[in-house]
């Protein structure tokens, strides 16, 4: 591999993570935080979002929001945030000339942030949570209705950027609680990727987040299990096409479950040649696109199969989509189909280390939750799955009573869904 | 810079375009075409589409989608193609060892494709069409509905899928008389980017593409001058947002007034810090983002600005925009903003070098049109302008008459817009 691995931990508990692709020309700096909207509750829901947001707003050392991000512009850079449900980063790309720049503003801007304009920016996320809802303001996103559904009563129901009406009543005091509470040493890892050289980061971070309070990782309250399926909620919405989701939950990435589940997911999603695309769009012509995707949660998991069609041909579609799962279930893959997805799986292991996104993710997002692999030992984890095992984790995880649908459309085609996920035909039983 | 760029001309007429990247460790290969809607007639709208679609169920040597496809994802890859209103591609990243294959399923699929299967390919189009339009089947996408109003009665307007009605009417034999006109020597280019040998790809491009007919290159017809605005188009669809799009017809890229219109959409949008992010998302919290982009036909182009808002806000952001285009247009910006914009100009340019994709992009998309320059040529282009020059240049193109607005979203609010477009207040007139 052209990459070097680096994991320090300063004396006040910050862990550094440094990978170093000297091939490379650009340089990516990422700081990983612990707390989501999981770590909310009802009244605080889109707290983590809500100061991602402030963060923007300037710091002691950059004042405002075009000081700010215009010093990280002028490197090549562009500052971003983003928050998830169970954890939050912010990043940016910039020329490996100036690591200086971009990790004296990072560390002032999550140690010495100004927090001000919360009027201002509140308008802002209203207006970005229009997004996820249809005009009479019912949620109609995907994700947040399966998340709902597969997490009741758990903060990993909550919609990340909390509700219209937690969001209007936020306070300052609020924002100011969750970031003394969660932005500290042992609960952020900062990294660098790219054309950097792991010394003069490693200094760098030193100085410019030496004024990080020490303080413990966030807890999580682990999720109940998922109410018993097939289950089927409908949203109805007036659009030319519905959309839909199958989840199934699993198990977290360091389960040995996992390497199955990876395979599956290459099974049915990894090209036109793969077999969802192949029976749903490219033999039957039932829908244009269709996707399979895993979500990982530290203490939880999700298999997620997804599609949007014409509203009269949903049932059909969903149908087809048990049929597939439930061949996985039933019969091992043939070695070449199987030797195929793993050797892809190796493939695209290698390209990325040409991304420096994709090895902050690995190495340092990672890095928040446990100690992440090698590239190497990932692959012989995925390498060493025989053809019936993964048929038996197909089996225990596609099973009917293992079943969550979420539908967004027209009430047209509804009827025969209900049908259709009742019955949930060739998908097996719980074992 | 870590690439060297071939250009050459096989005695057929072929051009290839190679881009060495040794330092890398994937390859991408692409095949441009230059045919899309604009080379069409009302009757075969989104035949170049269809074709471009037909393609992956298989040629001679691989004769149907599952053989063709998993040979190429064997090999790291994902076969895919795009068709836009003036060109079309089709490629692939792949494992640089194998770039014989990649090249020979190209060349095979481009010059003996079975183009089978017409009905079910039919059907998954008619479905990808419903992406861009309403439950009643009236068309909603703004880019469709501004390139409508843009380039009336002109190839330009046609939307390159095509309509419902021609989609469903297109016969083989209009298929295969497309294929014929189009896919010859002199109206494709073939390249390879990345961790790639010159010699092995001309060597392999002669050979798998010997069979490729002599042909030449596609006529397009100027399109007329856009009718002279302020003009506004609604389409009323009930969503939580108003999206609309500002479009000013300007000129192609090889036209000297292009480095400052380049300058312009990085004043406008390049970050947090750049104007118009900054003026109406994060100082008035009117929206939560806003774009500028260029877009550049060889015989046209236009400079568009669009944003989404909640219905009550649509005019008041429109009305912010044409307050800051018309400072543009009255101020040469300072030296300082000036500066910025030229020096992250030439710093993109150089993270460029890691992308195979935005090698190809350049050299070889560009190639179809007209002789790309060098990253060195283009950055002296943006370093020569002067804050003046780009002053005018705002003058000339964000005038008053060369306005046209479309607007997809409820009713409510439309009247303020429609007020707000007539005065076009802020906006110089015409000079």
């Amino acid at each position: 591999m052209s990459f070097t691995y680096h994991r320090d931990v300063l004396p006040n508990g910050l862990r550094v993570v440094t990978v170093e692709t000297p091939h490379l020309h650009t340089a990516l700096l990422a700081v990983y935080v612990r707390t989501g909207s999981r770590h909310e509750s009802v009244l605080s829901n889109g707290v983590s979002h809500f100061l991602e947001h402030l963060f923007f707003r300037g710091s002691e050392g950059w004042p405002d929001t075009v000081r700010m991000n215009s010093a990280v512009e002028e490197v090549g850079g562009n500052l971003n945030g983003v928050t998830t449900r169970d954890h939050g980063y912010y990043y940016t790309p910039l020329h490996p000339a100036h690591l200086d720049v971009g990790l004296a503003i990072l560390g002032d801007m999550l140690t010495r942030p100004r927090l001000t304009d919360m009027e201002v920016e509140r308008s802002i996320i209203l207006e970005e949570m229009l997004d996820e809802v249809d005009e009479k303001g019912r949620d109609i996103d995907i994700d947040n209705l399966s998340k709902r559904l597969l997490f009741p009563d758990h903060p990993l129901s909550f919609k990340i950027a909390g509700t219209r009406e937690s969001v209007s009543a936020l306070t300052h005091a609020q924002v100011l609680e969750h970031f003394a509470r969660h932005y500290v040493t042992g609960n952020l890892v900062v990294s660098a990727a790219g054309r950097v050289k792991h010394d003069e980061v490693l200094a760098l971070v030193e100085r410019h987040f030496a004024r990080l309070p020490q303080g413990p990782e966030s807890l999580d309250i682990a999720p109940p299990p998922t109410p018993r399926g097939p289950r089927l909620h409908v949203v109805t919405h007036d659009e030319a096409q519905t959309e839909f989701r199958l989840s199934f939950r699993t198990v977290p990435e360091h389960h040995p479950d996992w390497p199955a589940l990876q395979l599956l997911r290459r099974f049915l999603d990894d090209g036109l040649s793969s077999r969802l695309p192949f029976e749903i769009v490219e033999k039957r012509g039932l829908a244009y696109s269709v996707h399979a995707s895993l979500e990982a949660f530290h203490d939880a998991g999700i298999f997620e199969i997804e599609a949007a069609s014409a509203p009269e041909r949903a049932s059909l579609v969903v149908g087809e989509m048990f049929r597939v799962l439930g061949e996985l279930a039933q019969s091992p893959v043939a070695e070449e189909e199987l030797a195929r997805a793993k050797r892809r799986h190796r493939m695209l292991l290698e390209f990325s280390q040409d991304s420096p996104g994709e090895l902050s993710g690995w190495f340092a997002g990672t890095e928040l939750f446990r100690r992440p692999e090698s590239f190497g030992l990932r692959a012989d984890l995925v390498d060493s799955a025989s053809a019936t095992q993964v048929r038996d984790v197909a089996r225990r995880y596609f099973a009917r009573d293992n079943l969550t649908v979420v539908a967004v459309g027209q009430r047209k085609g509804i009827k025969a869904l209900e049908k259709v996920v009742e019955t949930a035909e060739g998908l097996p039983s719980a074992t």
